[in-house]
């Protein structure tokens, strides 16, 4: 099979579109898709490390930011009927049920498969948010670098 | 004019979303091109038929979702200032007065033009749909399905 | 750097979308790109001139839709954590901190930059929104035009 490259842009911070966007990247890489998710926004919120990280140097509005914002895959809810985080967890369960990977597995997986993650360098400043509060193995760029790859590649979503 | 491929992943069930998501597939198909729709998540709303379907082995996670979930194109709410509904209904209505094709008949006119409408299983897993409670005509998959209908297209989106 | 063409179909109103495609946009207009962004439905929102215009001939919801909509790139709000308006205000306050440009600027750079403005002559009908609402420099079309842009670009969004 011919490698092809694929772009993911991750602009939701949405637990199901998240999910839908790892699902698409592990499926293309696992047909030996060269794939590269590019975090933008509310997508960081997925790479943020559960625990709260010592940063310096924030404005008052980017501590605010960060402090209102879901901290990793396990606190990101549902793009609709969340009730309170209630069918995010109902989302969870059923996913369980059904053997689909959690979302830290989905994640886990990506980066075993070569999946490469991109952390959007402007949307880190606007969101106020640090490399050292976002998991490791993550690439640092802006939108030109993720022009590039998206010339290359023959699927390129938003999401 | 040449025949082309496009693929469009249905994820959102809003109203607006998804009448958005057929008149690019209807334009598109009248064109002569090869549509493929990926229905997943929020989208299988959209192919729910109106009337309850008894189903059995459904886990009460399952039955809940289900149950909350709006069934069929009539039911389905906008993006924003949807109102309880209101919203929604006064953009059918407004549709109406411009003689813009209802979402129902745009799904008929979708299905007569050859438009390839697959609904994602692993999410009817998750949100707890049977077969028997979706529309005719419908295939069912998942993402290596539609990883190799978005290889062969020119265009694919997310919506 | 060869010439290539981009397509973004800007469905969302929401300010944090908006400021992606723009951004995506302008990024791919400095790099020599022919780009063409589509705006539909709640899109339109982001054209609209902040002043109010006198129209004729509207229906009451039509009225009702343009009436409750924002206004210009100075009144949208954000897709997640508004809180009336409170939240769009601290994004643009970060955005001025970290010398990001303002969305007003973004939409003019675009035009500067030669990017393609098309507003959706179907979804004015459905908004209730006529030409003389919104600003200069845009062409009117429908999706078959927008098709056929697509049909000659490498990556086609949908935000």
């Amino acid at each position: 099979m011919d490698t092809t490259k694929k772009t993911i842009i991750v602009f939701s911070g949405d637990f199901d579109k998240v999910v839908a966007a790892f699902i698409i990247a592990n499926g293309a890489a696992a047909m030996d898709d060269e794939v590269t998710m590019f975090f933008t926004f509310w997508g960081l919120n997925a790479l943020r490390r559960p625990d709260k990280v010592a940063t310096t140097g924030k404005s008052p509005v980017q501590k605010a930011f960060a402090a209102m914002m879901p901290r990793g895959p396990g606190k990101l809810t549902l793009s609709h009927m969340n009730f309170a985080g209630a069918g995010a967890k109902m989302m969870r369960r059923v996913m369980r049920q059904q053997k689909i990977m959690p979302l830290e597995e989905l994640i886990d997986t990506a980066r075993e498969q070569g999946v490469k993650m991109i952390a959007c360098t402007m949307s880190m400043d606007v969101m106020g948010l640090r490399a050292e509060e976002l998991i490791d193995g993550l690439e640092y760029a802006g939108v030109a670098s993720y022009l590039g790859d998206a010339d290359e590649a023959n699927v390129n979503l938003f999401i």
